[in-house]
């Protein structure tokens, strides 16, 4: 196993390696995006990469002023968002795909209370690049599966 | 640490691959279920393979057929299978045990609204096989924790 | 990149291994604290480990006979951490810190039934050490972000 070629003609060792770097920027998009680190979250695509988010799957942002306009301008809001089941299919050394479960927590911007209003079920499908030295979100397509609202805690 | 050898016998390295193979092998089986795809479901587990669902725990299906139809012949919903907390234990080049928590989440397979009507936490517990050059479950026994009705969003 | 120092000073290899390892620790931890497995979970940190949980982020409890007192004396509840999100950063080879995502579900824990009366998303903040060939947490940081109750299924 260990040494052998896969039908991406690389390495078990070359893809285990690029997997894990392309599931780690899947879950620090997520943790930029809860953090509210806006360009750094841009920075994460390609100059020319596009982005639609789950609630509105046809509508894609491209390139990186837009997609940090996009997420600067929307209302503020406490989320977080809860990454699973990322499967990642190296294609190259210098591309890959991924597709994940996301399951979003969504509560007031303005709040210091714990209140919860709604969770939603989605998927990203991702197309990753390597530009350089540095792996790259080349389109980030999202879709949603379920919305509900939760009773208020505290 | 790398190239050390473990109570299995293997070393990390070889260890590492069959975990990531485990891992894979439990994202993927949930990737088909939630996509409908019954036939490719079965054909993940060996011949004499057995499945218990988390609600049902004590009632075995047995082989690939009767969990083809098992999987066919249940109600149509909208599920997604969130997988988190994957441990696998590596026994040897061949065998492998993992457990892991499922997060359901549930609603009307007939519905295209994002209506969500129950999460459902439970976990698996599987036994996993090499047969010639591919992993499969030779067991894979659901239990349930727990069962919430959501409030209906969208 | 195989092969190649990173920043830590160690191979992307060795990184890699100390990232795995440090994750089931994340993942061993939760299963133990489902299990009500005290001191079995006293005995993942340091002698001189601290624990904060998410919902008392400022109460530090040091050490691990403070630690497994802790856990004993808390009220029984039937709980399932669902972890996520998990990022580690491996500082040498004996140093890593992790972040990860927590999303408890809880119940009453004399109860045979299935009901979930709230659900938690939180996050913790670690700091892992090698001590001996045994990584342990040097410090857990809980914190909360949202609480909702749930409806009663069943």
């Amino acid at each position: 196993m260990i040494g052998s070629e896969l039908s991406s003609g690389l390495s078990e060792a070359v893809e285990a390696a690029i997997r894990g770097i392309c599931e780690r920027l899947i879950l620090k998009f997520a943790r930029l995006n809860d953090a509210g680190e806006h360009q750094a979250l841009a920075a994460m695509f390609t100059e020319t990469g596009t982005f639609a988010r789950p609630a509105d799957p046809d509508n894609f942002v491209q390139g990186r002023d837009a997609i940090f306009a996009f997420f600067r301008d929307r209302p503020a809001r406490r989320t977080r968002h809860i990454m699973t089941n990322i499967l990642v299919e190296v294609e190259s050394e210098e591309r890959a795909r991924a597709h994940s479960l996301v399951t979003l927590f969504m509560g007031p911007g303005n709040s210091e209370a714990l209140q919860c209003d709604a969770v939603l079920v989605g998927d990203f499908h991702d197309h990753l690049e390597k530009i350089g030295d540095r792996w790259l979100f080349a389109e980030r397509r999202g879709n949603l599966t379920f919305k509900s609202e939760l009773n208020r805690g505290g």
